[in-house]
């Protein structure tokens, strides 16, 4: 059985990289935990809140001699941050991201053997590392990308790594996991984005904004999400995402179809369709 | 002023008229409350509950000698109700209903100057009179849809009755009122259930249920609302609803040509309105 990691580097101390420093620092006894942030003072304060134990001037000085290293920053940054991070990174060392799409760095990135991609299913909607918690990931899946030619050892010091943080590791192909995103996350977003801007461009939008009720609430809560953050998102797996939200408009279509053909029947029995699977949908229920 | 209502009917007992008559019995002290539901049992029940005083065997039994009559069947079945109700009323009474489409309902019946269409926005989804409570309508918007005839006098017994519930009488216009459902409400309905027909619809849509989280969880909520009721407002309501739908798939598509361009700007304006929007927005802060 292969040791806990002694040191972990985290590049970019958000919420995400703060809380994985945070989580080491109170869950891996073992672990020193080097951060990088491009902006020392996110590297100060987090070294000021104990997420990380050494504020490194440079991406080098903070790989040198980790085990792990977790790149932690903003979709659009991560696949630059991965290449400095492999370069500097020892033979024996993991190299890990925590960004929400897959395909594209796993195809950048995946002809070497230490990279493996990743990505923590926290649900967290705040940015910055004073948001982080040592907690973050008790609970939450936390899918990884192996390929056929990814080292098991490394593959494994990752796993226990994860684990450790009180997440459930999950091997998952990078294409899948595109797909997947889009469909229950990325996919949703978009469209409470659309609902957010088509009612405030029309006539009367924002006093019909002041009416709406607790369905418009939670219906549009994820509309809220830091812009920065999706552009990248939607921007890095948009090709899953237009074929969802094509699917999608077929969907609507029917609706629209059998609405004005005056079809009760049909509209019946489409909305008990997705009443019923609503109904008895459970977050997490068929999680292994 | 007006004495209150000595006597109300409820016609159609489930949630909604079932919450009326505990409210009438127990907020309007003067109020005799006779109810009548098409299923004898359903009245049986609401007596048991204290929700009415008397169960009446027909809808001219329950309306003989009331002041205000609520209509308070599903949408579909609300125009012929209404009709039923004009019938059975006197010259002094007000017949109101609580569909959440009103504009036809209006056009129908509003040559009567004792109809005065309403809508109390409880936000309840479930059916049947064992959910109703008298304080349901505390605090909540009862619109009203007044026309250039309805009576002074009954119009303002019915706002008194309204208002002794706990709710805030609004006078709407009935055209404004559908456009403001289609979109608040209606539209984030429609595009909840497509959402969830579009996913179980695809290969290996189940895995991904299993798999999403709560930005999924809250935006589907209403994606499990009551089929017969919502087939019926999709239908009663299509005009507004569709052209609503085309709005937002008009959104839609500037997002995807942006995604398809990779214009990284314009996707991170559109996410910044769309998320400072939602972010500023707060339930009812507008209500006056």
């Amino acid at each position: 059985m292969p040791a806990p990691p002694g040191r972990i580097a985290v590049l970019g101390i958000g919420l995400i990289g703060g809380s994985i420093g945070l989580a080491a620092a109170q869950r891996v006894a073992s672990a020193d935990v080097f951060g990088y942030d491009p902006d020392p003072r996110a590297a100060a304060r987090a070294k000021h809140l104990g997420a990380i134990d050494v504020a490194a001037d440079s991406i080098a000085e903070a790989c040198e001699g980790a085990e792990v290293i977790f790149c932690a920053a903003p979709v659009g940054a991560l696949s630059e941050l991965i290449e400095k991070a492999l370069a500097a990174a020892g033979p024996e060392t993991v190299v890990t991201d925590v960004g929400s799409t897959k395909r594209d760095l796993v195809a950048r990135h995946g002809g070497d053997p230490r990279f493996i991609g990743g990505h923590p299913l926290t649900g967290a909607e705040t940015a910055g590392v004073e948001g982080a918690r040592e907690d973050l990931f008790v609970g939450a899946r936390w899918y990884l990308t192996p390929t056929e030619i990814s080292g098991g050892l490394l593959y494994d010091r990752l796993q226990r790594t994860i684990a450790a943080f009180g997440a459930r590791p999950q091997a998952i192909d990078a294409e899948a996991r595109d797909r997947l995103m889009a469909t229950v996350s990325h996919l949703p977003h978009l469209l409470a984005f659309s609902m957010m801007n088509s009612v405030t461009g029309q006539e009367h939008g924002d006093d019909f904004l002041s009416l709406a009720g607790p369905g418009f609430r939670d219906f549009t809560r994820i509309a809220a999400s830091d812009p920065k953050v999706w552009r990248d998102i939607l921007l890095s797996n948009r090709d899953e995402l237009l074929a969802q939200s094509k699917l999608f408009q077929q969907t609507l279509r029917t609706f629209a179809q059998a609405m004005q053909q005056g079809d009760a029947q049909a509209l019946e029995d489409m909305v008990t369709l997705a009443s019923e699977t609503r109904a008895h949908w459970r977050m997490g229920a068929k999680r292994k």
